[in-house]
């Protein structure tokens, strides 16, 4: 039996946007609103926006947590915290190679969550 | 001299996108990061999710507090504390009438804060 993760599973983005019309087409449900605060929480702390704009700065499209310590200033343990949470937010996607892990963005994931903030398109 | 603001100001989404590039151009700033998480955390609960959309919703363009209170299920208080941390994060706008106050949305700030989330037109 798989070990209990031990970070709370949070909703993909993608769910997030299949489950949710934009904010200011009509009032979010309870639930609605739940999800996309727990994906907006995710991003919502300024080590977790660098790490993202740094991953997505890459040249190669991916970011080895070797690299991020360095470049952010921040311990392994934290990177890492940090990195699950964004993973578990469905941003960001993991790929384990050796003894290093490599993040990249997971495709369509910021635009679907800035589609739902958006008001264009909206009938106001 | 004026008393200190019961909140911490947060900096106006519009002051934030002046300040920054969209988070997938080049890797944030610390400064910068601070200010866009601040933002981000004013939005980052669903009961403000809620009330965004409810404002958003309103015909009028504008929600007053009386109105919010029975829709939301939540107190006065309640109301009033989520209403000011919006304020203060540049995305509502507060007009007193009366004995009640009236909200609408900051024309284009969460299209703003959106733009900052959104790949689109990016290098990548």
């Amino acid at each position: 039996m798989p070990t209990r993760p031990a970070l709370l599973p949070l909703l993909p983005v993608h769910d997030t946007v299949a489950c949710c019309e934009p904010l200011v087409h009509e009032v979010l449900a309870a639930d609605q609103a739940e999800r996309l605060a727990r994906v907006l929480k995710a991003i919502a702390d300024p080590a977790r926006l660098r790490l993202l704009s740094l991953v997505a700065a890459q040249e190669s499209g991916e970011l080895c947590t070797c690299d991020a310590t360095d470049r952010l200033g921040l311990t392994q343990p934290t990177v890492s915290h940090h990195f699950k949470v964004l993973v578990a937010a469905g941003l960001l996607a993991r790929d384990k190679r050796g003894v290093w892990a490599y993040y990249a963005l997971v495709p369509g994931a910021l635009d679907a969550l800035a589609g739902l903030l958006a008001t264009t398109g909206s009938a106001r």
